[in-house]
């Protein structure tokens, strides 16, 4: 932590600061420069003490130079970590796509869609079965019903399945039936809820808040590793901007960087990520090709009569082709038609 | 609702979402234009469904045209809604300001900071017990140790007390000590927390999601009354862009437009609004002057030794001249200092 | 400035940085951590040089203390400047209220909203001679047309002008015909017309562009003093975020810290901030009661009509009434009733 | 255009409307429903006089229905564009890249850089000379002099060149030594620049602003093509989000968006999408995934020398891995490590 004084700092408010440094278990060290002085805290101590000196008199600003974070980084563990689901490995070699749809509306749809997506080469089921609504008027998820249909669907697939966890009081019943839980976008920081996976012996999916940093992000799965709870996948699934073209702005690159700051497995949703059936092929490409750990898409029988994110589901037809698109060379050739990545 | 046909839609495209419209509840109504057609749905139906025809065949977009918030809403309820917390009102004439520390962090802490924002004039008592931070290894509050300290500061100044609830399983608890709950920025869309807030007879305080449109933010509201509290209190406290000299930017035009179209009473946060002690005095200023029912600001013995917001917290005498700030008049006149609201 | 060495940063790779400060111009004062060091650069040398070595081996990053501008600090001229646009005073007591419809459209509609903009208490007048329309079908303004109606109206009137420059090419004649001219938001980074509009004798508005940080925004500034033009008034008019109910997020707080940061003074142009009619009145207050020196408001005769901006613009009625908001109290009392600033 | 009326409009006040629209060159078409009435406009009219009706009394809002760009638009012209740069065709079956340094800064630097990206495979050379800075204490590029150091580099390396053109007064200049003219992102919206480059006949390589929406940048293309140049190539160089680790945010998806919507090539500028030397590789390969027509990348002999964008350039040996990351293939097999584009 570096606390620069302003240029009008006195001697006395300078020695003010380098006391609090020391209370708060660091060593003060000065630079005094030709226009200020600036007193970095050496050493580990209590970090908020030194935030808080940002209004004490005569400081400027207070900077922090190291990240925040620590269990996720991979500057404490610098090899990858990989995490299995019931014989799925989240991190290693393969591009892992889980696929199902938004929410779970019937038996018939769930195992309709659970055969196709393993078909066209799904090595996980997802599937809703209590749904963040942003209206209290829209459908809410069958809630234990789906949660009995997803485990029929995983017994006639063999896909291990994830399913979003809204509540604390529900991760029991939840854990009995699916075999990861998924923490909401809304709920990146409900930190009641991370506190409470962290002591959970079942792998988490942890997507990105539609306003966090990558900074942020990281924080939240550190709750989760601090915790106890090591099986963290991270997934990026867009974050809201000016844009109005599309329901958020994929951030891909936020894919390599948290690849290149953390050892934990990173996935991408490029359904929520662009809203948009016509895009989700070209944007599962990149996400691929930028790094990412696997794949998470949203497919329905019929999408135009889906009970949610209907407009941003693939039907199966759809959900086969971005599956031969992820088989295709990175580079287009000669031969090959130009449009063909920009939506059918 | 309307459903705008793409211009090479075939008559069996447009067939499609007339039938589609009929089954969904509306009728249908086609308005056939020298490039498209458009089809209206007309009367009341299931929303969902006609959302979902965007990826029909044929069809471009969907647009919707009513709001999709009822009870929070003005054209339901005209009047002002006026919420009383003990003997407080909020949304009546008075502006209400509500005041303490961002964490309770020991007995004296809270007690001297009660006695002296009631001296200024506060006229309700805020200190968070269950703190949300970012990083698992800063201070997370004192728990329910904190809800008695608050309970003691309320016998002891007579001051209504809010706290933040992060959790449906601390609700009870919280119910027993405080006047008022708040749902924090981070959590304005956990709707387990809402849809538990709204069967609980106490006033709730919804701050708006850090990246919350308006129409999010009374959809979550929309969750409280519908489920049965009618006791709620709007709160903007600053959205995340990209600006980086202020902790939030302060969407002050925002209080307005709720005001417009809710009849809900808003306050305003200027703490978390700018994250800047220099600012307090004139953004709460504005607030006022924007129409805001009250404000709620952080206020600590000591900001520089506080354990969270202490850059954001003033001490009692900043908090004083604000105070005195909101008595001053509108326009500054020839015999003002020009600076005066621009920090001190 | 500091640069900051990663964990495994080698002795060679620390002298490397030690050695390119120097070069800079630079002393270097190193500070050995437990965990990591970090080497100041003491004095004035090159900045680019320092930032640039982000990229040299065993950088982790690069971080700034002081802030980038000079001229238009308050460090560097601690009194508030005024700016004198023949008689009209901007930065003094008085806040400066500057009206007219977006573009000149006819003789006729501009000299009647000159003289009922006077009328309600106006001291300048606006008016588009050359618009910045996001598609080229729109209307373009009319040009020298437009600056003779404009000076005809001053005339008439006693207001003086301000008119925005779109182009070099223009600026001789638009000199010719108007007071003050006004670089738009799309334009603040447009450094060619900064660097022409520095050595132009004639005050300049500088609004703040709808992506720009308050950083950026007084840079831009920084161009026009540092090339010899002192004759500058900032203007926030909105920047771009998520939020679709209003054109723009008026960031009302940016207008208290850039009074904070810089000695030039600050208008608002709630017009632009919000794209609504309905909450001028309201935001205006809130812009006074932050401290902005000024306000420059859209009028139309009929905003139904108009060729750009009606459904911001106000009509002579809605003026007077904001006029009037202005003069009220800041606090609403009892009599009030608390619908007033929340729009009409 | 959809007139949307409020629940509470009048007869009177829907006749109004209907008159307008007639007025407006459209046909009125009627649909009343349950609780509201819709008036289309239906045929081709003056559009703005629908859109400012958004203040008519009565009336809600006003929705557009069509794309307002029209020479861009995929509608108008199914079959992709393939603008030709001296032998290099940007929109054919290759993947173009364009690399070179940030600004020409000696002719050593430039000839050399010219030398190196073309041995490793770049199509087209970069180099600015005329820079836009933010701050007016930054090197600002060497003009006309870098001017001819790029026709020298042309000659030595048969590499067609590309340059910023910043202001109208240099592009005869320009024109006369480059083959290619760029408009930055701060002046993508510099509708002056826009009118006179549409007279020009030289490609032009137009970056999206850093908060521009898809549709706003490709209506500052259809001034081009409205003005007579159809010779456009699009670059999406990342926008301003919340996220403060990286420069901007890379909007790959809006590639394929763009694509989708126009039939004018896209590039891709992963420098200043990320402005992280160690992202540019993985960025590289999820904008050709993505639908790239090519790639703009900055390169430098010594970056933590250069006199602007150090961070975020390449030197000779880190542009050759991202071209072999280029002929990769798109999914990782089991043989491979997993950090490989994860930054190195």
């Amino acid at each position: 932590m570096i606390v620069n004084m302003s240029e009008k700092a006195t001697e006395q408010e300078i020695n003010h600061v380098i006391e609090r440094i020391r209370e708060a278990g660091y060593q003060p060290h000065v630079t005094r420069g030709t226009e200020r002085t600036i007193v970095a805290a050496v050493g580990s101590g209590r970090r908020h003490e030194i935030e808080a000196l940002q209004v004490a008199p005569g400081v400027d600003n207070v900077v922090a130079i190291a990240q925040p974070f620590k269990l996720v980084s991979r500057q404490v563990k610098p090899e990858r970590s990989v995490i299995k689901i019931n014989g799925v490995a989240i991190g290693g070699p393969e591009v892992v796509v889980i696929a199902g749809p938004c929410s779970v509306e019937s038996r018939e749809q769930l195992l309709e869609t659970a055969h196709a997506v393993k078909r066209a080469g799904a090595s996980m089921l997802r599937g809703g079965a209590y749904k963040p609504r942003t209206s209290p008027y829209d459908f809410q998820g069958l809630g234990i019903e789906a949660l009995k249909i997803l485990r029929e669907a995983k017994k006639e697939t063999g896909l291990p399945v994830v399913t979003e966890v809204m509540s604390t009081e529900d991760i029991d019943t939840i854990c009995e039936h699916v075999d990861m839980l998924q923490i909401g976008a809304r709920n990146m920081q409900n930190f009641a809820l991370l506190r409470r996976l962290a002591a959970v012996n079942k792998p988490v999916l942890l997507k990105r808040g539609p306003s966090a940093t990558v900074k942020e992000w990281l924080l939240a799965a550190e709750y989760l590793l601090s915790g106890g709870n090591h099986q963290v996948v991270l997934c990026e699934r867009g974050i809201k901007t000016f844009e109005t073209e599309m329901r958020n702005t994929m951030d891909l690159a936020a894919i390599a960087l948290a690849r290149d700051l953390s050892h934990l497995p990173v996935i991408a949703d490029p359904s929520h990520g662009t809203g948009k059936q016509s895009l989700i092929a070209a944007v599962s490409r990149a996400a691929v090709a930028v790094g990412a750990d696997g794949l998470i898409i949203e497919v329905h029988p019929c999408p135009e009569r889906a009970l949610s994110d209907g407009p941003q589901s693939l039907d199966f037809a759809g959900f086969a082709k971005v599956m031969q698109a992820l088989a295709e060379p990175l580079r287009r050739t000669a031969g090959q038609a130009t449009e063909v990545w920009a939506a059918s």
